[in-house]
């Protein structure tokens, strides 16, 4: 029902607004480049929206310079419809979400289970890998052209948001789509080097230093590893260069619970959250006004490091215990 | 063809011998129980030989208690075939490799580019990712049975020679399968923990060492990364513990050519090497009497380690200069 509406102002519509969460990830950008082609090889007008910062990893993909990260919708009215792809609530767009008011339908494409259903239209699938899967059923329902651009973003959307097809969210679906995408030419030993694996020097020398902080808490339920600004800038690396460091405290065995702490302003933490089996971390993470997903939260904190962390670990005790004891 | 002769075996044979290469990786158990359970739910009797020793990240596996490491093959002559899976020649199978020329027809199942054709039945397909995704069409061909164990086996098998999803040998086909793998109740996330990421603190310690002494040469094209028998010791690793840090100098950004150096005996060293995009690493390897794909080999080598650096990185040069100048 919703799928046949959305498809239908897909094909009827003839201009539209396309945005996706600001601190972008490849699912983000993904999504909003598949479904912007598809919609321009279709002789339809898009504007795609992404406030930005995109990471090098993903600033290859193809389209990506159509993306502007600033625009004024209030001086236009002739959208037929605002897409919203991967946002659990209108905030996560940035700035520009107190400023789409005039654009209706709004379409909230999601698949985060805590999703605030926002939307005119919600089509929020939690079963779905990733949001670009779902783009790529919509395409296919709504008989808009694909190619091998359209099919790359698709790839990078489903193996960057499964961690290539390892994590919970895998499904038939993610690979029978991926084998589809490579039909169309798509090379993941080329795209995988770029989204997934690339170091540099200045990585290496952060995870150096981030390893050394490696601990064990609560019986080895709990990894964490820290990284200071200090850190940061002895390695002279930034944010981007600890993607996916957290697997590493998340996948020593025994662990449950994985946590990334970053120091991002003075006093200030990022808590990165990521589950194994059983601890539902957007739970934990909305104790301390975060969210997410059951397997990947986050939240930040201000205070120190100490206190912040201790603050944590006590909720973090009380959940291992109450649930499994 | 040849194809329809190994059918042929599979069916009306009563009494097989299956053997993969020694220090297996995830193809070569994956595809040794595959095969193994299909036959024996088919009612057929089957020996499992492999001669290790098998990593932990494998040890799980269903059916591996089947596998043996000690068998007289001279005493027995009543088997239908010998199937030899995932190597380049005899030898990979280890010292049983001198005591099996009485069961025919051996018949070579493999996807190595430089495989020696040494069966009397030769199948080797070096565009398919694995020896798994070999078996999985023989089984389909052979009306052989399916279930989730097989399923389970031919997904590891896939994944494990693919960087789960990501090498270069990944194609369309390798997804198909894996999807309908998932389909017999295949979960990718606990399969991945276990044969991909599981960390221990004594990977971890090792890994911290290891990074140190990453080295770029050639104008950034190729990158070192060592590990002593100090360094193994000091950690309490051991050799399974360094699987896949050779992703670390291959990923730096601008190499061409990753090496891992590992110490395995005095002044003896074992060089793992992968290149990224033209080097054909298996011919390099074979300078100095080693062998693989042309994107993954190995040699061995005796001298100190200044000295088989050195050597190594000449040729190196030699390649990287000749074919690009």
């Amino acid at each position: 029902m919703i799928l046949n509406n959305i498809t239908d102002i897909l094909k009827k519509g003839k201009r539209f607004f396309l945005a996706s969460h600001k601190e972008p990830d490849g699912d983000a950008i993904g999504s909003l480049l598949a479904l912007g082609e598809a919609l321009i090889l279709s002789g339809k007008e898009v504007v795609l929206f992404n406030e930005g910062p995109i990471p090098d990893s993903i600033a290859f993909l193809k389209g990506i310079e159509r993306i502007v990260n600033s625009f004024n919708p209030e001086s236009e009215s002739d959208f037929d419809a605002l897409f919203v792809f991967d946002c659990g609530n209108l905030e996560r767009l940035g700035r520009i979400s107190l400023h789409l008011s005039n654009i209706k339908p709004l379409i909230n494409i999601d698949h985060h289970e805590n999703n605030s259903q926002f939307g005119d239209l919600n089509l929020v699938d939690i079963n779905s890998s990733s949001v670009g899967e779902i783009i790529y059923r919509l395409i296919k329902l709504a008989d808009l052209p694909m190619n091998e651009n359209i099919a790359e973003n698709i790839f990078v959307a489903i193996q960057t948001d499964t961690g290539s097809f390892r994590y919970e969210n895998t499904t038939r679906e993610s690979f029978a789509v991926a084998s589809e995408m490579l039909g169309w030419g798509v090379n993941p030993w080329k795209i995988s080097r770029k989204v997934m694996d690339e170091y540099t020097l200045k990585k290496i020398r952060l995870l150096k230093a981030a390893l050394k902080t490696i601990e064990l808490c609560h019986a080895g339920k709990v990894g964490l590893i820290t990284i200071t600004q200090q850190m940061f800038s002895k390695a002279k690396a930034d944010r981007f260069d600890s993607e996916r460091f957290i697997d590493y405290p998340r996948f020593i065995s025994g662990v449950e619970i994985g946590v990334l702490i970053r120091e991002i302003g003075k006093d200030y933490y990022k808590f990165s959250l990521r589950s194994n089996d059983w601890v539902n971390v957007a739970d934990l993470a909305s104790h301390f006004g975060g969210g997410g997903h059951p397997r990947a939260a986050a939240f930040t904190r201000e205070g120190s490091l100490e206190l912040v962390k201790q603050e944590f670990l006590n909720k973090a005790f009380g959940v291992l215990r109450n649930v499994r004891s």
